[in-house]
Formats: C-alpha cells, structure tokens, sequence
C-alpha cells in the first residue's frame, strides 16, 4: 500500500425532501449571497428550483441565479458566470443540476477570486483560491457532488480540460433519490457507467496488498450490478434509485482509489469521444472501457479474473485463468448492453475514420500514459479500433 | 434506505514516516498551543513523542504534554488534563496513541470551554462547544481517529458512558501502521476484534434495501478475515497492518451504517464486562457478539445467512436456511478463537455470579433497547450465560 492523504470534508444530506434544507445549510457554512446555477428548464419546471428559493428566502439569504449549462459544460457560461458573481458579490455557488452544473459551478468558483483566465487553472496551474460551493443533486453519475474535479470543455474546438483541488469539495451536497425518478433510462444509464467507470479506473492498479480498497471498490460495482438493471425496468424504484445515488458518491470521493496508482486512461481516451462528437460521456465510457480491458488484460490475468469472480460472478476457471478474464470483460459489456448502453462506434454514432484524428487530439505524441499500463498513441488507436468494432 | 447525513471531516494522513508532518498539520488546521496527550510509557521510549516534538519545534508550535492515559480512560485523568489546558491556553489537543488516548483527548477537549463538568455530557446533555482534537494513530481498533465518539469510565464506581458530536471528529489523523508493528499480539487481536464488532452493529438491522451499505460493510469484514490472521503469524507484515488500519477507520466513520438503523447492544452489554473487570473491550466483545448472534440470529435468519456466505464463505444451505446461519456464527466464534481471542467468561476472566450484577449494572430495568431486536433484561442475562458457557 502506498502512502496516501484521503480528505472528504463534504457534508452529505441524504434523502426524500432534503432539498428544503438548502438555505440551512448555506447559513451554517457561511453562505450570505448564492449564485443559483443550473441547467435546462427541467430544475424550473419540476419545482426544484423553487423549493430552494424558498429555503433561501426562509433562511434570509439573497441569491441570483444562471441557468443555462449544457452537458459537457462550456467555458463560455463559466466566463458569464464569473462575471455575474463579481458584480453581486456572490460568495457560495449553489449548484443544482448533475456533473455538468456542478463541475461549471466549480470552475466558476476557480474564477471569481482569480484575476486573470479560469482556463489557467484547466492548463495544470493549481487552484490556489475559489469560492465554496455546494450541490442539491438530480442526476447519479458524476460524483463531482462529494469530488474536487472539474472539467470544462472549450467550446473553440471542444477541447475538454479538468482540474483538481480540495479547495473544490463541496461544502454540503443534497442529495435526493427521488430527484433522479424522472431521469429517462438511457441518462440513467449513463450516469451508472459513469460510477462504474470511476471505480474501474482505481481498480486496475500495479500496487499490490491494497485488500481493503479493492473490496471497497467490489462493493460499489456489486451494488451497481445490482440495482442499476432494476432501475432501468421500473424507473420509480426509489430504493434502487437512493443505492445508485450512494454508490454514486462513494466511487468518486477517492475512498475507491487510495493507497495505491491509479490508471484514468479511459476517462481520457474517452473525453476525446464527447468532446469531438457532443455525446454523453457515459455513453462513451461505455463503448471505451472494455475495449480498454480488452486490450490490457494480458498485463495481469488473475486482476482481471478477480474482477469477473468477485464482481460478475464468474467460475474462475483454475486451468484457464485467461478464460475467466475474458468471460469478466464479457460479462461487463453484456452488462452494458443490457442497460442500454451502446457498444461500439456505430451504436454511440462515432465514426472509424475519425480515429486518426482522436488519436491526435488526444496529444500524446511519442509519449505514453496511464497507471496501468503506459499506453502510446498507437495503443489507443488500437483501442479506439476495437470499440470501433465491438460486439457482443 | 433511511435519511441521513454523513460528514467525515477528518484529514487523514496515513503511511509510513507520516508523524513527522505533525508540525505542518497543526498549522494548517490553525493551532497554536498544543497538549500533547498520550498513554504509558511505550510512545516516548519508542521515539513517537520525540519525533511528533521535533515536528512541532520545526513549525513553530508550542506545546505542553499529558501522559498516563490508561485502557478504558478515566474521568479523574480527564479532569487534570481540562485544568492544565486552561492554565496553558491550549487550542488544539493532539492524542498519541490508541483508542484510549484519543477519547480522553476528546473528552478534554469539551471539558475546556464548558463551564460545568465536562461528564454532563457523558451524561446525555449535547456537545455544544469543543477545542479541535488530532491524533497521531499508534492502534487500530477504535476507529475514534475517524469518529466524533469518546467513552470515557467514571473511576468512583467504574461506570463506563459515551458522547457524540461532530465537533470531536478530529481535525486530522496521522497513521503510520508500521506504528502498530510493536503491537502484541494479542492487544492487536482485540483492536480487530473492535474493528469487526463496529461494523456488525451496524449490518444488523431492520432497515431493508441498503445494499451499498451492506456491502461496504462486507468490504471491511472480508478484509479484516483475510488479514487479521496473516497479522498474528507475522506481526511485522507492514501490508497486512495498513490493511487493518484504514479497515477500522472505515468501520467507524459511519460509512458502513448509514441509511439504516443500527443495533450497538453488543457493545452495551461489553461495556458493563470491561467496566467491571478492567479487561480489553476488543476481548469483552469476542465473548459477547457471537452469544448475541446466537441468542437473536432467529429474528432474521437470511440477514446471517448473508454473513455466513458473504463474509465467511459458507455454502448456502437452502434447504436448511438456519444451519447456513448457526455455520456463519460458528465461524465467527472460530476466527475469533483462531486469532488468540478469548470466547467465554472463564478465558476472559469474568465469573457466572457476577451475572445478575452485570444486569444490574447495565441498567434496563423493565425497559428495551437495541436496534435490531429489542432486548429485556431477561434477555441480556441470557446473553451473558450463553457468553458464560460458549465452547469452539
């Protein structure tokens, strides 16, 4: 086990009809003036919006608001954003909406006590300053509601850029099932890629002895093997919904990654896919992530076999181990697929001939990168080949 | 899923050679007059209490220092400590050392800025005001590193009681578990002992559909039967003990409990053994928590089947549910034996007349209380004779 610092300071407020208690909780971390920033007009429409204000407005806290983030959310409405909080001397950004708001409500953060470009810091300049920010949560997916990440695309050539920092965590973050009912299935299965993925990206490490984390990880992955097909087949399901919504959170604080290296190359690889084509990034993740095992599994056989045993269920095969790796994958994609997720190119609507050109943006040159295995530009045109062709 | 709010505010610092930031730490978390607190003699002679000194020279924080901090921490030591804070003006209390020391650290810590007596609340009254605590970790047990509870046993009638408030989760916890490798065998037994009961007492529950909870819990117990063992035959195993480590921080954050009611009447009805005795809660809770499975299992049957399979690996009897469960417990008992813990009253030292005292002691009367099944008195007394009489 390596050594390691773990720092989760956000205070989660979990359940049915929590989102009242915004304006409460804005007081008690010292919020007195909120931007309210969300998404579409769904958080309007379905009332959310309105609870919070009234909270706020109950708890004697003034706030503005901007609407407005899309998914892969822009710099462009960051750039609003900052302005906006400079003029009313906003101090706590109250995020409402998934990944997208919450990750476009950090970077705003970022912005507003820095004086020259936010984009500074999602060019590898670290966060020294930001305002806090909190969350009342929609969709389970991103786990940016319990993280300090943050990605931003560039809408001048879609270029998707993250940051990091503790400064980021939010102070508080409700979080509702119920608030997720409404979500229409192929969202919800893209936000439970997303969790998978997150987990995944920890789970496949070279540091050895990491028992404790390793099962942590199986616990958030059999949880989502479990409740994410009940969900898809009755979407009301508020106790699947509210084990989806935890795992969500638990996959992404890092408690699922500490003590050891991590690998990430299929959340990179991956951004390539969103950032080109504008589709969701769970959606993506699901075409790459097991092409990407695919491709690495020869690099430790019995990982990967402890994957498909202890996650999927699989017979380990003593005389075969090779054989249990793949039927893991396997079982990994058909899981997908039986979400409905897409699972190659041509279903996430991604084009082959395209490839060179991911490969290059992707900027890896003659480098190489990631935890697990330290992939060249050829290794990833190679996986973006058998995504390409994946089928089940 | 039940409501909830989780916060684990706790920075922790954990790996080899981490005391040595203890300096940095204190800073960071804006203390500037230390005490200093710890047990017997071992922390100064191993060179922990040199090195933490050192740390806080090097930072510029000034320091006192308290020692004597003996197993089940007593009130009169607490006492000393609050007066020696005042006379100090000391803003932050670093515990050094295991379970014992950081709950008398945190009972110090409410006593300082309370006008009263700091056992009003270890006596139900709530935590209202705290000086910030920090640990640097020298046993895995407790979990009190991670948690804002302290149980501290009132000398004059050895009456053992308990408070709670996230305002004694300490600021940071350093953990070093080559720290524990001096460990003896046997007091490194007990710690795993408390780790696996923290986590039952809260995966015993009537709350349905918490799936995530239930395996993050099962995480835990797996880890600690895989490593528990391998820590016993090699007490130098610097993985095996990390793995323990931040196994009993996880089990007593309230990450394995959330979403669902809890039972903690093991940890009742041991108390009332180590108060009386004087002997190690880990051991008390070795004899205890297998005769209270035994005597409640038959409320929910599949519950310890999900244990016996889960967690010990016993083959689902489906035809004979109830023998999958009594396997499951037996097999608990069995581990605990395995790893030198005693498992009936005369291996621990406790007598079968002492019974209705015992009973007496904890205080029922005609009243119920736990959270998975309801227990009498009639129905502790029982439990302690099953615990009385208990053979492998």
């Amino acid at each position: 086990m390596l050594n390691f610092n773990f720092y989760s300071p956000t205070e989660f407020v979990f359940g049915k009809g929590r989102a009242a208690e915004a304006g409460h909780f804005v007081k008690k971390y010292g919020g007195t003036k909120v931007l309210i920033h969300y998404g579409g007009g769904s958080a309007v429409k379905s009332g959310l919006i309105g609870t919070v204000k009234k909270s706020l407005d109950d708890a004697g806290v003034k706030y503005c608001e901007l609407g407005g983030v899309k998914p892969n959310p822009r710099d462009t409405l960051v750039y609003k954003g900052i302005e906006l909080c400079k003029k009313e001397g906003v101090d706590l950004i109250l995020a409402v909406g998934g990944g997208s708001v919450i990750d476009s409500s950090k970077a705003i953060a970022v912005g507003v006590p820095y004086d020259g470009d936010f984009w500074d810091m999602y060019s590898g300049k670290p966060v020294e300053k930001a305002l806090h920010v909190a969350t009342v949560l929609t969709i389970a997916a991103a786990g940016s509601e319990g993280s300090g990440d943050s990605v931003i695309t560039k809408e001048d050539g879609m270029l998707k850029r993250g940051t990091g920092s503790d400064l980021l965590r939010p102070r508080f973050s409700i979080m509702d099932p119920s608030l997720t009912q409404t979500l229409p299935a192929y969202q919800t299965a893209c936000g439970a890629t997303d969790i998978m993925a997150h987990v995944f990206e920890r789970y496949f490490t070279n540091t050895t002895e990491v028992e404790i984390t390793d099962r942590l990880c199986e616990a958030v992955l059999l949880t989502m093997v479990k409740e994410t097909p009940r969900v898809i087949a009755d979407p009301d399901n508020y106790e699947a919904r509210a084990n989806i919504m935890w795992a969500g959170t638990v996959a992404h604080t890092n408690l699922c990654g500490v003590g050891r290296e991590q690998d990430w190359n299929s959340h990179g690889i991956e951004h390539e896919l969103s950032g080109l084509y504008d589709v969701a990034h769970g959606a993506g993740l699901a075409v790459i992530m097991p092409a990407w095992m695919e491709f690495v599994y020869k690099h430790n056989v019995m990982r990967f076999c402890q994957m498909a045993t202890r996650v999927f269920g699989c017979q380990m095969d003593f005389e075969n181990p090779e054989a249990t790796a793949l039927a893991g994958i396997k079982a990994f994609r058909t899981f997908l697929h039986g979400i409905g997720m897409p699972i190659n190119f041509d279903e996430l609507g991604a084009k082959r001939e395209d490839i060179p050109a991911l490969v290059e943006k992707f900027g890896l040159g003659d480098g190489r990168t990631g935890g697990f295995v330290h992939l060249s530009s050829d290794d990833v045109a190679q996986i973006y080949n058998i995504a390409a062709n994946a089928e089940i």
